[in-house]
């Protein structure tokens, strides 16, 4: 096993029927999902991707991300959302910690994922004097943070290398024929690749949305597909007695109707931050709707035992924890004994930091079981590409199931619509002049 | 007005009374701060700290940055909870976005703040060839993730120095008579900063704490407590009606007493990253306990919108949103106008980001409003040091004043011990083994 699920710490919350009143339910759920007829049912490409993708897509992603690190000290990925949150996800669990900063490599950052001129102005400033590549990724094109981002960084590239140059260190992720930036990029000679029509944003990451910014960094994207693929045999499985990543689904809904409706995805190593902020959009934007859905937060332990850890053990008793825990650390450091033992850690001595850090685990989970929050445990064996794609699959599945099992459309994301609806107004974008009229009632009231 | 408060978008929230009914409550919480009179008196130490910290201290810790940045590449700073996250979020907020990264000035890491063994050997790997200095924070010096980096930096100090110039690179922050770290500097002679006895991890920022690594980044650690003491002033006044500190006390009591339950913080400015976590930290440590207090959460707008967005919309209605929003940006860029109108970008041309920024943000607090999110603001005239002071104080004052409506004791943090207590028990540390064998009994179970 590769990546496992268990829920023994989250039994003390449960009857034992819970879980097998629900597996009907999650029946229905599966079928949905593998017969394509539930809500939101044309963004189910997603389901069996890893065993349809195509693979000659594969090879010119491969083929684009050598050339980005044969030429360029720095790729900028462009993007926002499910076109930004997997592939940094991917980056900063799987990469050197440190990896932008060792000049070994081909460094990758992010823009337009804000419209902070500050971001993007220092972010030139640190470029300058670097050969640069730009993979700008979105469905439309016309999505104001990247497209802001894309028309700065352009102008950038055009001044700097020259328009025949540029063309060739510019690369477009995007709708397969249609939208503003498949237009442009077909004028002006950019490569491009596919962003699928029946996969979402958020269930994007292991298409070319997400794997040629992992593939530069120096990732191996094969293995990823293969975790991937892996996980789409070993989930699909209709019975939930057996099927952990339905298990998963399954809990969580059912400490949900109880009343927990904050879930926090746990870590205890750093890299794994901006998978919790990829998994954040996963489930918030899949789940929150119809006045309903956990909260999904996220903590970094043991450094945020510090701060939100007083928070876990005695506050208000609506918590789950779902913890990742990384079995095999990337590299290990032996604790050595010090001659004087004014701090007192040579009880430690001979033990590795690791050994140290798994059990700062147990003993939070005991603690906040103690306390009253349910811990749900998904183990990686460890850290690699293979097993970030079995991951990602078994959030994504999971994701699908409890929007399913909370009565909502887990594919789309009508909220999402109503802020733009007033900026573009307030901005004077043509086509929202009505909407201004309103705003103005709404801001002078 | 450099720092200001107004909750004009919770009104439709509120019943004019209500903070009115509130006033009383207020004014014997600000007596309690004043006069010590509360739970928790002996950790007021924050309240007058601006107008009575110790001068020659400031002075020894502005000349011990300065030596730093003179010798060294990089400070590693060594802390965990309240000895860290408020000098990150200070240096995050007001440095250069990749101020690590331009090799222009001494560059700030920081450690001790997990027990992750790839994070440390990452962070050895990348000072490799570097010179450093290190910064260890900790009151008791016994604290374990500290305590473990600090060893595995003073040996990494001593191979690399020797013994005699590693003492004049390393800088204790601790207790000002006691502790195994105290002892320790004594006996080696590294310089030695006070942390207050009367003042707690989470308040700690505007003492030496956070100053010294703030100092190294560069920063105007004078300007910062200038601001901090302007708000001394400010927010001392015992008025609901006209004191804005306690004004965001009461509103939020109010909205959680009405059942919104968890708090998020948003910023434009991804460079407030890091106050949220600060701020999660103090108030989340402050009112999370006897099961109650808002659960203190954040968002990074707009790169959060395309994520937590749809959530905060149309999710379950129990949100309140507090924007930090900084008027005057650090730099701005003016959106150009293409000849192609591709992307449809053209009708911001003559705009600049900033203004769009702020677009974005009335458009997404009518939409939140409309959608049922109650919307504090608070404003920064601009992101400066003396500002930033200021804030700290605001936040500091409102979150005691806040606890102490909410009937808890803001100063105390029982619940971070009962992790510590069963991982010491499993890690064999002397004096815990009584606790073992009913862990293992749980584990068994």
């Amino acid at each position: 096993m590769t990546v496992s699920f268990n829920y023994t710490n989250a039994l003390p919350f449960l009857k034992e029927t819970e879980l097998e009143y629900l597996s009907e339910f999650v029946e229905v759920a599966h079928n949905r999902l593998h017969h394509k007829t539930g809500p939101g049912s044309d963004f189910l490409g997603w389901v069996d991707w890893p065993l349809h993708y195509d693979k000659s897509e594969l090879t010119r992603i491969k083929h684009a991300a050598q050339n980005i690190r044969k030429h360029s000290d720095a790729l900028i990925v462009i993007g926002i959302g499910g076109s930004y949150l997997g592939a940094r996800a991917a980056i900063e669990a799987l990469s050197h910690t440190f990896h932008n900063q060792l000049g070994q490599q081909t460094a990758v950052y992010f823009a337009g994922q804000n419209i902070s001129p500050t971001y993007i102005t220092h972010l030139l400033e640190l470029l300058e004097g670097k050969d640069i590549s730009i993979n700008v990724i979105s469905k439309s094109g016309t999505t104001t943070e990247p497209a802001i981002a894309f028309r700065i960084f352009r102008d950038y590239m055009e001044t700097k290398y020259g328009k025949e140059e540029a063309k060739k260190r510019i690369f477009a992720t995007t709708d397969r024929s249609k939208g503003a930036l498949k237009s442009l990029a077909d004028q002006e000679g950019y490569e491009t690749f596919v962003i699928p029509d029946d996969i979402g944003g958020r269930y994007s990451v292991l298409t070319a949305v997400g794997l040629l910014p992992i593939a530069v960094a120096g990732l191996d994207i094969d293995q990823m597909m293969e975790g991937a693929t892996a996980a789409s045999y070993k989930y699909n499985n209709i019975d939930l007695s057996t099927n952990e990543c339905y298990q998963y689904a399954a809990v969580r809904h059912a400490l949900y109707q109880k009343g927990k409706d904050i879930e926090l995805l746990v870590n205890y190593e750093p890299s794994l931050h901006f998978v919790s902020e990829w998994w954040k959009q996963l489930f918030g934007e899949s789940e929150g709707k119809d006045q309903k859905g956990l909260y999904p937060a996220s903590v970094n332990f043991s450094t945020d035992l510090h701060s939100m850890g007083q928070y876990v053990q005695e506050g208000r008793r609506n918590l789950i924890e779902t913890v990742i825990l990384v079995k095999k650390p990337r590299v290990d450091l032996v604790l050595e004994s010090h001659t004087q033992d004014l701090d007192g850690l040579n009880y430690l001595a001979g033990q590795t930091m690791d050994e140290v850090n798994k059990k700062a685990f147990q003993g939070t989970v005991m603690a906040h079981l103690d306390g009253g929050v349910p811990n749900l445990l998904l183990e990686l064996e460890e850290l690699n590409e293979y097993n970030f794609g079995e991951l990602v699959y078994f959030f994504q599945k999971a994701c699908a199931v409890s929007g399913y099992l909370l009565g909502v459309n887990p594919f789309d994301q009508p909220g999402v619509e109503e802020y733009k609806k007033n900026m573009f107004a307030l901005l004077g974008k043509p086509g929202f002049e009505s909407e201004i009229s309103e705003l103005e009632k709404a801001l002078v009231r």
